[in-house]
């Protein structure tokens, strides 16, 4: 087989798809060439923590999104990966929350195990993709930081995976500009500490806000303000923590909220969300779409229906994550195969992008959504060979998830849940989240 | 005419290209058309400020690099166009060392009245730039954010304008992964006041190190501390500023520095350069140079001599700035319009750069470093019509300036100078700079 497969970015989503081609080699088949290309020196995607905000060590914009003392914020049994499991990457099953370097070291076990590290580039991000129709190939052109040089090469197929919660969306409001303290987004933010003692406003109603405010308040913030344009996040907060309306305005270091009330704030985080980004794509390879559970353009989720030899992986908001992008990896890697056949009419995948659209519309229900997103993943799973796992058990952790939120949003944290890929229970962490102020991967594991 | 040009960039250097043009058609000649890319929604370049840091409304690397209550840190008569003078624009003469926002209405003020604007795609990032030998024609790929599109076009000649202080050259130091306050590049230091009270560290001993310290000591840091790898500043600082040699690392809060001394700090503020960064460019057209006064690879420091269709603007270490610029795109104009010739020996524009580089290193001493960029404007501009100035009473403005600033760092601005294009003595600014809090023009114009 001659055939070249481009992978761009070597996160959760383009990890799981080299995971993907591996498995399938494993077990005889032959496989095509597999480049992949990581703007970053490590492996990891947005679980590749750093301390730089920003642009990064090469001028590259910063891809990582998260912070320290991050801890998951959705059990772990809702994304255990089915081919490998906590207990066999841990030798024993670990508490249901665990922080980034935990999840990171799971995830970066897997492909250890794989041995795909070969496959990647790093420090190479993709400047330029372009598709000839004539010779039916995509020219990826690449800069290699580490020689400081530009490239081009060939390819039969271009997977997307870089990501979709990197490149922040930052609205402006009257009086950013003359606000005397700090205003970051949830992408650059790095540690709560730098808010201690501070009245922090919390711009945002979604898992930024909840979670960075959470944060803040835990390691010290004077007070949280949180401010929300639909709904509250309607949790039962600490006394120092309120909930307004829209900002409509700062004056000066006050915040001016739809209700006409106010609040003093020494610094703003900005949790208003990512954009679909792709700096390195033309408009007829270029995905556009809502950061909703069906994306636009994609034929079950992953083949651009406008170029279908392109494929995206991620793309969607996501209640499951690394075993969606698995199920995706391996769909995706058996249409390059040839196992599974796409639509030759594009009508057909129209189609089928806008059946998924008006399913998902057809509720704003939180457990609807969750199901249909199981839903989709169960779609794919059923089509290749990835090891099928209890997808509903899956959900049921979720649904308890979203209870033991509900009951105490700082606390939800110390319940623990069953693997619904070893039917073993997590056990109870050794310190409530409250209490637990490191968030090495050493502290975490002694249970 | 068909010919086509391509500006990549409307900041001073830019916009000096599409004001020479200009200036020749209205003296009767035949131009290119001009197409000019600008990243910004804005002209100005560095001199349009924004609060946003890191990426911007589109996504886009963040240009400015300015901050609140930045004023200009060398004398405006060492910049004042020589086709256009502060008292022109302003309808007086002014003080000598104006803010930004008064510099950015001069620099506006010239290309408004030239009618340039016309030129400008705005929230147009270039992607891509590829030369093809066979047609000798640039293709430039750019993205136009107002309607979400990329396209490309052909070009005979493009200029690179795009400027090289935004690309922040940042380190890494032991400690920086887990110091608990804010760590930021200068290139996204906005506000002083966000420092009043802290104990600040400032990294370098440039410009960057010495301005920014400024600010934050003039709006109430607690203390500044800076560091230096080879030599310090050696101002008469105030009291609560010292300088320390090399940082060796962190441990907590606390610098430790490479004299055995240690400070604990709150914040650190990374005044350690910029890159030059063509994200845009492949191998045969991406300039790599040092930031000197010689640059390397530029034909009369301006002309790319591995394709000198191809022509750099504003890449050199600077002491002059806008009429530099404009001296560069007078002649990159006239060797456009034919009326400069480029020798047709590539050797003998490599020696044009060896001579420069030889002769910039003969010396250490910073009156030969300005006086030598003094010479390089002189030549240029006597090669073609831009109007001929006191280069030498810049160069006299610039000695003074130096002599102010070992006499009292913290009141250099308070001195004022003669210009060079209309002979006028600046008036003696109303207010010390010390004390002078608001940076707006009104403010600064009530002389």
């Amino acid at each position: 087989m001659t055939k070249r497969v481009a992978v761009i970015g070597a996160g959760p989503s383009g990890l799981a798809q080299l995971r993907a081609f591996q498995s399938a080699a494993d077990q005889g088949a032959e496989i095509p060439e597999i480049v992949c290309f990581e703007k970053q020196a490590n492996w990891g995607g947005l679980w590749n923590y750093t301390w730089r905000t920003g642009l990064d060590e090469n001028g590259e914009p910063v891809h990582c999104s998260m912070y320290r003392y991050l801890w998951s914020n959705g059990p772990k049994e809702g994304l255990e990966f089915a081919d490998y499991s906590f207990e066999e990457h841990f030798g024993k099953q670990i508490a249901s929350y665990p922080p980034r370097a935990v999840l990171f070291d799971y995830i970066e076990g897997r492909v250890h195990k794989a041995d795909v590290r070969k496959w990647i580039r790093f420090n190479s991000p993709v400047r330029w993709v372009s598709y000839d129709a004539e010779t039916a190939k995509f020219t990826v052109t690449a800069h290699n930081h580490e020689t400081d040089s530009t490239y081009s090469e060939d390819f039969d197929h271009v997977i997307c995976a870089s990501g979709h919660f990197s490149t922040p969306n930052v609205p402006f409001y009257e009086g950013f500009d003359t606000f005397n303290g700090r205003i970051v987004h949830a992408h650059d933010f790095r540690d709560a500490r730098e808010f201690e003692g501070k009245d922090v406003l919390v711009m945002g109603a979604s898992y930024s806000a909840e979670d960075i405010g959470s944060q803040c308040w835990k390691y010290g913030a004077k007070s949280i303000t949180s401010c929300y344009r639909s709904a509250p996040m309607g949790y039962a907060w600490p006394d120092n923590w309120e909930e307004k309306p829209a900002l409509e305005k700062l004056t000066g270091k006050t915040a001016h909220f739809a209700d006409g009330s106010t609040r003093d704030v020494d610094a703003i985080i900005l949790c208003t969300g990512y954009k679909h980004f792709f700096s390195f794509l033309p408009d007829d390879l270029r995905l556009k779409t809502a950061n909703r559970l069906a994306t636009a353009d994609l034929y079950k989720g992953v083949a651009y229906v406008h170029n279908p030899a392109m494929f995206y992986l991620g793309m969607q908001d996501q209640w499951f994550t690394f075993n969606m992008f698995d199920a995706q990896a391996w769909w995706v890697r058996d249409a390059i195969l040839g196992r599974i056949t796409l639509p030759k009419d594009k009508a057909a995948m129209l189609a089928d992008v806008a059946e998924r659209e008006t399913r998902e519309e057809a509720s704003d229900d939180v457990k609807y959504a969750i199901r249909y997103q199981a839903d989709y993943v169960k779609e794919l799973v059923a089509e290749t060979d990835y090891p099928s796992f209890d997808i509903d058990g899956a959900c049921d952790a979720f649904f308890e998830w979203k209870k033991h939120k509900a009951k105490d949003i700082m606390a939800f944290r110390d319940n623990s849940y069953k693997s619904v890929i070893t039917g073993t229970m997590a056990p109870v962490h050794h310190t409530p989240w409250k209490e637990a102020l490191d968030d090495s991967m050493e502290a975490y594991l002694q249970n």
